[in-house]
């Protein structure tokens, strides 16, 4: 069906008066009117057939220009009120790295469901930065993806306020921070994961359970904790802070955290490693020692490497987080969102199972 | 800069005789004339336009339809002069299976050179078939990227034929079958990791050396079957049948294999698998038999996923294919391609390199 020449609605009513003015946060001013498309273009320095070429997603528009474009469309408030750029059959995939085994199942599983609409997936990382690079944002922005997940990984306010514009919509999955209202977010039980990894070793006996968490920033690492301390609170029993220790989500943290908790006068019993990774660094650690897993040290991993796990001498108990399935219902999400259906949950979590294998066994009497 | 109406140069003189016929190879017979559009369409049974649309890489034709209209071009031998399509920022990547760690160390080395181009990776799999489905290359074509590097998967040689009719470049990346003159492929000197590895072993001492290979439809596998052969008769050690293992280059194979082995009246003392996953499930069956790694089976894998194989109790040693600079080398030669420059070599090996930690020792006297 053509549409008419005049592409974009105009308050033509009120040109007289300013565009609207951005909130110190950036955030458009509610209820101020929209500005025009030749507003928009004296205030970012172009052409007004720039900012439609933008607006309507033509390639021929420089990356940094159409960025500009866009950052100055959205602190002036303008929304279209149509889709005006026809979406690629794309969904982009941007991971925080592409590192371990972890990325693969959530790329299956988003790949599971995009194929079934005719589309593809392109995966991108931001370098193990929180943030993805302004340059990844120009990328998305020039190819008109269906919509946008990011994994491990938040977009900055006006990343997201660009996509925004661009009317691309974005879920993410396991974020780093608490997830606003405003942007949809896959997880798992990462609290009650936790809590059950936990009583699984207070259960067995164990009273000297120490942790390796992840880092600060990252939301599921901190709702792990919690539930490790709940489970101790309610086991009566005292957490000790020498046993808690901040890793990485790296191999190599497993080993060193493992090493000095080995060196305190009265060391650990069992080891809750929060990923799979460090669990593998736990392994190699107690090798070292002299120590037997698990008939002198228990470990408990996160994630449930799938199937290497299982294979590890002794096949290692953790805690499954269902990746390829929160690959999937992220990706359904923003197909949904794509096709203008809001999403039945803001934020979505999938339930965690303890899966006990052969490294956790009662603490020895010492 | 305007393209002319009549975008499809045509053999106007010739238009009384047939259109080229194919040879029962499906390749086009060489040196005969180029069919028209209008003969195509007439063959295809759809419009002149519709066969316009496809050339020019235009999104407005179903799938199947845009299928079967570049299977007639290339039957009939139709190739066009010019680019006619201007491709999408997009570089396709089709994985054999989204399964273990190599596809990521793959994937980032296709990611960091394809970013230096402002393009973006799309990244499918062809669900464990050696031949990636019709409906997979409907997708790409209509997708209109920049090229194609298939890993580890045989496109027919049809699909091939449909890519070269819509000017998409393609790069095989460890190819199953040996690769045809007429497809550039990247690979790592399998064969002299094969020799390598087995050297290591025969030089400890050991003459009771086993394998287990990868299936026998991988190239990559045979030829490291024929570097452990040929260092094992330059030992003048001979090849016992009994001691080489078929398997699919999956963790359980390493288990279910040398359980077998372990039974032989003289078994081995040396395991050396094809990949990584394989000596995982080596090391798994050595631990239920008893066995320390090193001192009772040394073990040798194939690959180096890293950083896991230098975590593993004891760490691995094994032959490290430089996976990521492969997928760089891949992603290079196809963007060179999609610029209509010739690659400097049809086939690249890069070296492979033998890691020696802490799994092979010297085999203890029985």
């Amino acid at each position: 069906m053509p549409r008419p020449s005049g592409k974009f609605p105009r308050s033509g009513a009120q040109d007289a008066r300013l565009p609207a003015m951005t909130a110190s946060s950036g955030a458009p001013v509610p209820g101020a009117r929209r500005a025009t498309i030749a507003e928009i273009a004296r205030l970012a320095g172009v052409s007004a057939p720039t900012v439609s070429k933008v607006l309507n997603g033509r390639t021929a528009v420089a990356p940094e220009t159409r960025a500009h474009v866009q950052k100055v469309l959205y602190e002036h408030g303008y929304r279209s009120t149509k889709k005006t750029a026809k979406a690629y059959p794309i969904v982009e995939l941007v991971f925080h790295e592409l590192a371990g085994i972890y990325p693969i199942d959530i790329l299956k599983g988003v790949q599971r469901v995009v194929v079934q609409h005719q589309m593809a997936v392109v995966v991108s990382e931001s370098e193990g930065r929180q943030t993805p690079a302004q340059g990844w944002l120009e990328g998305v922005l020039s190819r008109r993806p269906a919509g946008v997940i990011a994994v491990f990984s938040d977009l900055s306010a006006e990343q997201r306020a660009q996509l925004a514009t661009a009317r691309v919509p974005l879920v993410v999955l396991d974020p780093n921070g608490v997830p606003g209202d405003e942007v949809p977010s896959i997880g798992s039980t990462n609290w009650i994961g936790g809590l059950s990894a936990s009583r699984h070793l207070l259960e067995l006996g164990h009273r000297r359970i120490a942790v390796i968490t992840g880092p600060k920033w990252a939301l599921s690492s901190r709702a792990r904790l919690d539930g490790y301390r709940a489970a101790m609170d309610a086991a009566g029993v005292p957490v000790d802070p020498a046993l808690i220790r901040e890793g990485t989500f790296e191999i190599r943290d497993g080993l060193t955290h493992t090493n000095e908790l080995l060196q305190l006068p009265d060391p650990p019993t069992a080891i809750f490693a929060f990923n799979d990774g460090m669990a593998i660094g736990v392994y190699h650690a107690a090798s070292l020692a002299g120590l037997r897993v698990p008939q002198d040290l228990s470990v408990v991993g996160f994630d449930d490497y799938s199937p290497l796990d299982q294979w590890l001498v002794p096949p290692l108990t953790t805690v499954r987080q269902p990746l390829a399935d929160m690959g999937a219902a992220a990706a359904r999400m923003v197909l949904d969102l794509a096709q203008g259906i809001p999403p039945r949950y803001k934020r979505l979590e999938l339930a965690t199972e303890l899966v006990v294998r052969a490294s956790t066994a009662p603490p020895t009497q010492r």
